[in-house]
């Protein structure tokens, strides 16, 4: 009885010791996986912004009502393929839960335009974007929300 | 060898199963934690708000910089003592981690006020909430946001 009690023991304490080590190793990596989701934008655009998001993501738009699904958000990134455009954002913090398949990353984002004079624009706000491990084990956006001010 | 298998594999899908099942109550949980939060507000104004904040919460207000820690934030709901101001919302969706220790709530606000001449000011937005579970088993907000529109 005694050799069982140990091999569940053991075998329990496997399990636990490997979930929290994934924790940590995540929990790093959805900082590294904004600078990725930044970069696929920059180079591709509304295509290579909306490859991070969840088929039933959720976005929360400053002024506008909610946005659910991809195909709905997808109609409004347009935006982000005009040249003049240029977003960029900065987290400044994440979260992760202890088993590995949700997390959060919060922090600053420009948004560099040009006015119907080619004058620059500037605005400037923050955000929090809500990840979920889909079952390909990718991590995608599950809700997006940004407002405004730094 | 073959009873040891079979003991350490209903261990196994027993834990699993335990999981499970917490996971899909404390969904439904969070949107009943909610209605708590809500009505500690009613009662109790900004303290009743406060007291569902964690030590180390993130505030993300539209218009103005990021609040990090309940002290800080704490400074900024003074106007739920009002007499006049009433803040009500309603969560529309919500997600958590399978660990069952982080979870998220979405939903709509409504912000009933009083301009300087005594005529009614009604203030309408959206808001994101992230939940963590605490050492002491009970669930504080870690990240809260709101924007504008609905």
């Amino acid at each position: 009885m005694k050799t069982r009690f140990w091999l569940i023991f053991l075998f329990a304490a496997f399990v636990l010791g490997a979930l929290a080590n994934s924790q940590s190793d995540r929990g790093a990596g959805l900082m590294k996986l904004e600078n990725e989701f930044m970069k696929a934008t920059v180079d591709h655009g509304s295509q290579g912004y909306m490859s991070y998001y969840a088929d039933d993501a959720v976005e929360v738009p400053n002024g506008a009502a909610f946005l659910k699904g991809k195909t709905e958000i997808a109609k409004t990134m347009g935006f982000l393929d005009k040249p003049d455009n240029h977003l960029t954002w900065m987290p400044v913090g994440a979260g992760i839960a202890e088993s590995g398949d949700l997390g959060y990353t919060y922090g600053t984002f420009e948004f560099r335009s040009e006015d119907k004079d080619g004058k620059p624009i500037l605005n400037r706000g923050k955000y929090t974007t809500i990840w979920k491990k889909q079952k390909d084990g990718s991590w995608k956006v599950a809700l997006d929300m940004g407002n405004a001010g730094q």
